[in-house]
């Protein structure tokens, strides 16, 4: 019950936090289920590719010779042969895209430009020399690097993989979680598991244990000190009343680093150690709460998980339409409507501010030395949506 | 073996295959299993919120004539009372944010203004009637709307609706797809069943059976007509060479309604319709099937869906950095790379494209009017990282 008589500034928690992600382990998995996870090494091609000629189209294999001067009116006229070739002067087998070339062939034309009947076939224009042909080792040779370390694999990447003979790769381990939510004061009801288990997915972090409900100093304690997890994040009790009891539980198992800072809503975040790992406290208030782990916790999940610092969001640059006030040395967190390309901010309540939020579309961060923004300002607004398209 | 005499223009075949999306069912699941999930219906707050009267902040709730003219140095001295109440003249009650308001009191002062010692609290500045109260009802009356049907629910959303005492959601079933892979021709291994999976979860399909490594058309046509999907797509086999069966496996069990279209890559793609489901034949070149999948199927599984039709990706404006040429009629998706804020067309073999496309930051659609752009030209890249902003 004795509030904040300092504040911590938010750049220097973030100095704090960073030092605090780990470098994660590498794990190998299965290509078809390596979707959005990070290469722990570089890949390089196991072999050249093509690994042999072979037909980069549908058509007939020929000697590039036996069509010279072959047009709609005077067509050059081959013998049908096998697939497997040898294509002998005179000779055109049919083939198709990805096939090897067979011996003796040299060009491939579309079936478009020739005409097949019986064992006959007319070409209707000449091929050059390796037309329709991929060359051994033309888009790769073996040994060539694929992707790099550090990459966050995109649905080609894994076509690209598989079909270079790759099936397994080593992927950075997810940041395990443990979230441990208190129970609500007063009449509130728990918004911030759901809110939590989605954001840290969001984050390439894995929740590997919902413990809620938590409401006393010692069952707080024995989650933050349970073994299995790489990062704990308390939910709820963050604050100086008399029923905050999560600063207390980090500050007789662990440090406490830092508590309360110059942050607005979330300001009574906490951060420090318990057994040698990271444990963030986070308001109780959703809107503040979902602030934090913006802030913060995304940021340690990201940067531990082999990702980058920022936020995940897409960004829209707009017009201000309002003003906005903020505190100069806080960083204050706004929530933004988008209207006919401008942004408007949302009156948000102190506390229970997220069912406001709902109706907005991203968020604005004020930094600390600002003290806000003028009608007109060009801002960036970090939008909440997967789908809004600047 | 008779190639494409016609080709479908692909705003004609996407005329097509919108009419092919179908309404999906509801079904009611958990709210923290619905992060990305569409609203079936909108959701309305089942009760005021507040539900009474409460606390908005920690700190002591007083009645605010008792605090007149308090000051730093003359407080007013009020006696300490327990947190329910009642705050009788001269009290002063311990309470925490989201506590009901206890009766008598009607303004709440932050501990930081506050000293307390023994059972004395002393106020150092005046508090206004309703200061630091959230009024019952104040951010949401009993059957507001809270989020309308088709929104795709956000992080926030899921803390938003748990805190209302909302468990479950309607939300739209996800279109169930069939992946039916073709044995890869010649020298290639199956890069489409990786790719194909990925792509599909990204744009909110659940794929209910890779059936790979298909090589005859009873087979194919088979998989075609099983029952448990909304949706096949058969990958590869889907030209005009003699191996290429899928065509003919649709023609066999359905209707086929587009075969070949004046798309690069991706021109063998068609379309149809088994046992009343569609049906899309993706190419069996790994960059090709990217692209039909992209600009026919991921749209079909987001419309089904109760998504978008548009592109999921991040889109840039960039200045372009060489020239695109382009065969008018004909859409071209171009795979590009940026390099100090210009978008680069990479070369990209006409097969086995997708291990030359690792290099490529996102793609370029050519519109079929177009022959090309100038260099210079200002060109939209959707890109195919989630991270990279504008």
């Amino acid at each position: 019950m004795r509030g904040f008589a300092d504040r911590v500034a938010v750049a220097d928690a973030l100095r704090w936090l960073d030092t605090q992600a780990w470098r994660p382990e590498a794990e190998e998995i299965a290509v078809d289920q390596a979707a959005g996870r990070v290469l722990a090494a570089p890949i390089s091609a196991p072999e050249d590719m093509p690994p042999a000629d072979c037909a980069a189209i549908d058509g007939f294999a020929v000697q590039a010779q036996d069509s010279l001067g072959a047009g709609d009116y005077d067509p050059a006229v081959l013998t049908l042969t096998g697939a497997d070739g040898p294509v002998l002067p005179g000779r055109a087998a049919p083939i198709v895209a990805g096939m090897e070339l067979p011996p003796g062939a040299d060009a491939i034309l579309p079936f478009e430009w020739t005409q097949a009947q019986d064992n006959r076939v007319e070409l209707f224009v000449p091929a050059a020399e390796g037309e329709g042909v991929a060359r051994r080792a033309q888009q790769l040779r073996a040994g060539a690097t694929l992707l790099d370390s550090g990459r966050e694999l995109r649905p080609g990447d894994l076509g690209a993989l598989s079909g270079l003979g790759i099936d397994r790769v080593a992927v950075l381990r997810r940041p395990r979680v443990r979230l441990v939510v208190a129970a609500p004061k007063g009449i509130g009801r728990d918004a911030n598991g759901p809110l939590l288990q989605s954001l840290v997915a969001r984050d390439g972090g894995l929740v590997v244990e919902v413990a809620a409900g938590l409401a006393d100093q010692a069952a707080i304690a024995e989650r933050m000190a349970a073994p299995g997890a790489d990062l704990i994040l308390v939910a709820g009790r963050s604050g100086t009343g008399s029923d905050d009891v999560a600063p207390l539980a980090l500050a007789a198992i662990g440090q406490t680093a830092i508590h309360g800072i110059a942050l607005q809503p979330g300001g009574s975040t906490g951060m420090g150690l318990a057994r040698n790992l990271p444990v963030i406290l986070l308001p109780g208030d959703p809107l503040a709460c979902l602030v934090a782990y913006e802030i913060f916790a995304g940021r340690l999940i990201r940067l531990s998980g082999g990702r980058g610092p920022d936020f995940p969001h897409r960004v829209c640059e707009a017009e201000l339409a309002g003003k906005i006030a903020s505190a100069v040395g806080c960083v204050e967190f706004r929530q933004m409507r988008l209207a006919r390309g401008r942004a408007e901010p949302l009156a948000v309540p102190e506390t229970g501010g997220l069912a406001a939020a709902l109706g907005a579309d991203g968020f604005l961060v004020v930094p600390a030395p600002l003290e806000g923004y003028a009608p007109g300002a060009r801002v960036r607004v970090h939008l909440y949506d997967r789908g809004w398209q600047p």
